[in-house]
């Protein structure tokens, strides 16, 4: 294993320590439990967003918390779901009065710890509700998951429910959005080479030399099937057809895409994809509105990529352009 | 050779037809010749900023076109300088009457050709001035290099120099400001593991199970020592002696530290080294006031980072602040 880390048991708080130090004018890192705050939380009147999971998908969740975006991220160890605790104190952390609402990917422990953190803050009265994220239509149940996986529509949720929260949105509100988000997003990742948790020390799957998985998940969980390498054109086409077919995406509609990093794969990589899954779109008539190209939703250092496609409306594109301000996402309106 | 493409030989051709979509509100990208250029180019009366340089280092140099940073950059390609005709192209596509700087890596073909694209500039009365950056201390002379290399205190440059042609500085102040950064700034980089380049389709280098390179460059050049693999903390302190000790930075210096990672290491262990690095520059009396965090000058799918360190002062400071609004970097003031 070869990593720029010291002990593989201190990788995330190390990590969370140069979060810390790198963005003290946007976040503060809440040590034992862990958890990473905005700056000027909580905020009276504003909705709370809070989301979090397993370390190693950098920069979700902490590098999008800050104006625009969430109030509250909750890292777990590597590939491991953050326990209630964290959760329950960055909600009180961030709450202002009008409730939390949870953003959760589809894993089966980060589901029951971000459930049991909401039962402890109802219980000192703050109102919470939670949405689950399961974008991807890769598999049904899966390694940590019962039903879909949560993946890339986490990161579009995140923007555009934090950009409600922000221009005052209520609870429900902001809920219903989510939902609304996630009913209207799919995604598809594939990989390339596998990634290694520092604490296992050894890749979580093994690729042949000429192999990619496709339908991969962020942990590196079986996907749909293994292939022999395509050309990046064939391998966009096989990521979009099942994300279009599965909502399904038809001619006319209005679209953000995102195609997003594993983390070990070259931006030029990207952008080579971004081209041909563009293109793919307007030819089946999908227009692209609004698009995100990088590694925004990663698996350390996977090579590999997902392609994430939401449906939009005015609406929705006005709280994507909304101004953000974290570490990850930044731009002015 | 695992990467997302089609063929080894139009990577870069596709990529920036990825960047063309996918940034069309920032930037327009040129065929034939290949040229980014900022979308509202050429801006009266303002000195353009043009850099370039072999492709596979993304986001440096296309990135960082836009307001606040380059009017234009010229990518050659994979690890290729580019010929003197983008340059050249490039040059007047952003000349507004008021000269044109090229911030150049020192690199010998970058050097060359972009003295040849000046050269014929001038030749059709534009005045083009250009500042070499050489910052990295690793070694004198090296694959491609006579003299030092150019490295990370590269994307520094374009940063505060694109802020300073943007709020109207002239031809000469801007050149006098790129070479005080340059004066001002060291790097040094390590690898974990090579990189490929497509149209070579084999890693650029060789590296055992259990070592580093400590001095890469970020074309796999070989760099000072080749060691076994060390804590992340040890990694840091063998970069940033040498950093240090080179200007040398002095206690009560005021600093911006920035660490890079080379493509394929993920955030979180870039983190991990920041925390330590700020850690080591304090315990000396030498002060952090800005960072810098991420993969911002790469080299493919290389695992490994950089430490570049600059020496700021108020005016560097405040250029740094300014708002910049590109792909890859971009904040409010």
């Amino acid at each position: 294993m070869k990593k720029i880390i010291n002990d593989p048991a201190n990788v995330v708080e190390e990590a969370l320590a140069g979060m810390a130090a790198a963005h003290a004018d946007l976040i503060n890192v809440h040590v034992d439990p862990h958890y990473i705050v905005r700056k000027d939380a909580p905020r009276p009147g504003k909705v709370g967003i809070v989301s979090g999971g397993g370390s190693g998908h950098e920069p979700l969740h902490g590098g999008f918390v800050g104006m625009g975006m969430l109030d509250a991220a909750c890292p777990g160890a590597v590939f491991t779901s953050p326990t209630p605790d964290p959760v329950y104190e960055a909600t009180k952390a961030v709450d202002g009065g009008a409730g939390v609402l949870y953003i959760v990917k589809n894993y089966t422990g980060d589901v029951l710890n971000f459930e049991t953190a909401a039962e402890l803050a109802m219980a000192d009265g703050i109102e919470v509700e939670s949405v689950i994220i399961d974008d991807d239509v890769a598999v049904r149940d899966s390694l940590y998951t019962a039903g879909r996986r949560g993946v890339g529509g986490t990161v579009l949720a995140e923007k555009i429910v934090g950009a409600a929260a922000e221009r005052g949105d209520g609870l429900a509100e902001v809920k219903a959005l989510c939902e609304r988000v996630n009913a209207n997003v799919r995604s598809m990742g594939m990989a390339l080479n596998p990634c290694t948790v520092p604490h296992a020390g050894r890749p979580t799957f093994e690729l042949g030399e000429n192999e990619m998985e496709i339908g991969i998940g962020i942990h590196g969980e079986p996907g749909r099937e293994r292939l022999p390498l395509e050309p990046a054109n064939a391998i966009v086409e096989r990521l979009l057809a099942p994300v279009v077919e599965d909502l399904p995406f038809d001619a006319g509609d209005r679209t953000l895409l995102f195609v997003n990093g594993m983390g070990g794969t070259p931006l030029i990589e990207l952008y080579l994809a971004y081209a041909h899954a563009e293109k793919v779109l307007t030819q089946r008539g999908i227009t692209v509105e609004r698009r995100l190209v990088g590694n925004f939703i990663t698996s350390l250092e996977m090579q590999g990529m997902s392609i994430t496609l939401l449906r939009v409306d005015d609406e929705l594109i006005e709280l994507w352009d909304a101004p953000v301000h974290t570490p990850a996402l930044r731009w002015r309106a």
